[in-house]
């Protein structure tokens, strides 16, 4: 693990990170020591730094220590973290102190082989993302909403530390549906959604809330490229239920169709199995 | 400075305060080796833990190590931060690790001392808060909205290291006032605001957004305590500008008199001035 360059696990307890969330991240996959999608990574952390006004380490830096992470670690999660360093106390983000990132490797997560095969059961969460355009779309240090929805998969309501084991294995729930506080359905507590309907590819509208992930415009680029219509924009309840396909996207997981969604059952998986297996070919 | 109890100024890079800015804090002023309404930090403390199902250390712990930070550092702003603990990847809580909690001290800011005497220059921020019940009062580490909107009041706009320094120096303005995506007027950036109109006080409704502070419900108690009718409720811009007076408070700056906010200019203070007595005289 590298904390701005050298060995170590440990920050600051005055990192605005920890303090107000002031940072942002990627998540992705090394393979055979290569870092999957790194170029779309690091062009999405610079998007992002630059929407909050963090100074986005170079990428020649960044690509050194991941290549150097990578020779140790070839295979797992690669995270990487950029915070607005360190400050004197108070929201305002101050001068002197420049950036703080970090790298984290853990290892890859031992989904069941059939999710990927055959689709997940996914559920609508409870919690309504709030519209916060000034935040919409960026990776940012600031997840409680995805926390409180995520464990609403497990038990449906929060656990302290006594409270028993919260991995979502009792309900086979492997993701849980976002809607935000207008109804519209936006995206997966780890991932983002789209439908085919009539043969048109359609993913939510980011413009208000939720998280533009680099596995989303992948699967964009794909339509682009296979002539597939695509559209983004608003999507209600009523079409999310209607949908021929669904499916979830992620750096992590790749690509999963939803088979059952609440009480529906859904069987069509073919627009979903091209993409997941062009997105594999890439990443190969 | 402590972290679990014991001497350090560092968390682990897997600490979900750091990932997700999933945990609490509480800041209170030191001062001669005692902490300022600790009693009731401590009651808010729990209770935020409590809405996000986070396992609150001991009040007794907490008062001991509080007791040993004073005897170190009698004069000072406190912090004190509690997370969720370290957990394996993934957002939803999880069982194990139990939660981190941390403290911190730094010197008492030096705001200029006509502030207290004679009021403040405040403005409008752009930013609006977004509307998330869960979320709503509890002084929780996602600050995002506070940063962004504090860094408005220095250049009206994010910058980043390269920037010149970003003191609210030139404008003189010491305060941003916020309001929520419904127009509603909310609080400062980093503070409750109480209104004066016609012999009542009137404070903003938190339970779609904002903080509640220790200081909030000081005043509250009292209006109670010299028969003053306060209303608790939605408060829209005509309203705020019509008051009689304004005043924003919180546990380090006390209570502030607005008397400047974008074109008006407000000088009754007699209802703010009784109640910083007060404050000032059970802080003493």
């Amino acid at each position: 693990m590298l904390v701005n360059g050298k060995p170590g696990n440990f920050i600051s307890i005055r990192d605005r990170g920890l303090l107000y969330g002031d940072g942002v991240f990627r998540t992705l996959v090394a393979s055979r020591g290569k870092a999957q999608q790194w170029p779309l990574h690091y062009l999405k952390l610079q998007h992002d730094c630059a929407a909050l006004g963090i100074a986005c380490p170079d990428e020649a830096r960044l690509s050194a220590e991941l290549n150097g992470l990578l020779a140790q670690h070839p295979d797992g999660v690669v995270k990487l973290i950029v915070t607005r360093g360190q400050g004197t106390r108070g929201y305002a983000p101050q001068t002197g102190a420049g950036a703080t990132h970090l790298w984290d490797v853990s290892p890859l997560p031992d989904y069941p082989a059939d999710w990927a095969t055959h689709g997940i059961k996914a559920r609508l969460c409870q919690l309504r993302l709030c519209h916060q355009q000034r935040l919409a779309g960026i990776k940012h240090l600031n997840r409680l909403e995805n926390v409180l929805a995520a464990a609403e998969l497990s038990d449906g309501q929060l656990s302290d530390s006594r409270s028993p084991d919260s991995r979502p294995s009792g309900s086979g729930i492997a993701e849980g549906l976002l809607l935000d506080i207008a109804g519209n359905v936006i995206e997966g507590t780890r991932s983002n959604l789209f439908l085919v309907s009539n043969g048109k590819l359609i993913t939510p509208d980011l413009s208000r809330c939720g998280v533009a992930g680099v596995q989303r415009d992948r699967v964009m680029a794909w339509a682009a490229q296979h002539k597939m219509p695509l559209q983004v924009r608003h999507i209600g309840m009523d079409e999310l239920l209607r949908a021929d396909e669904l499916f979830v996207v992620n750096s992590i997981i790749g690509l999963w169709s939803i088979s059952e969604l609440e009480q529906r059952r859904l069987s069509g998986f073919s627009i979903a199995r091209q993409i997941r297996k062009k997105l594999y070919e890439q990443d190969a």
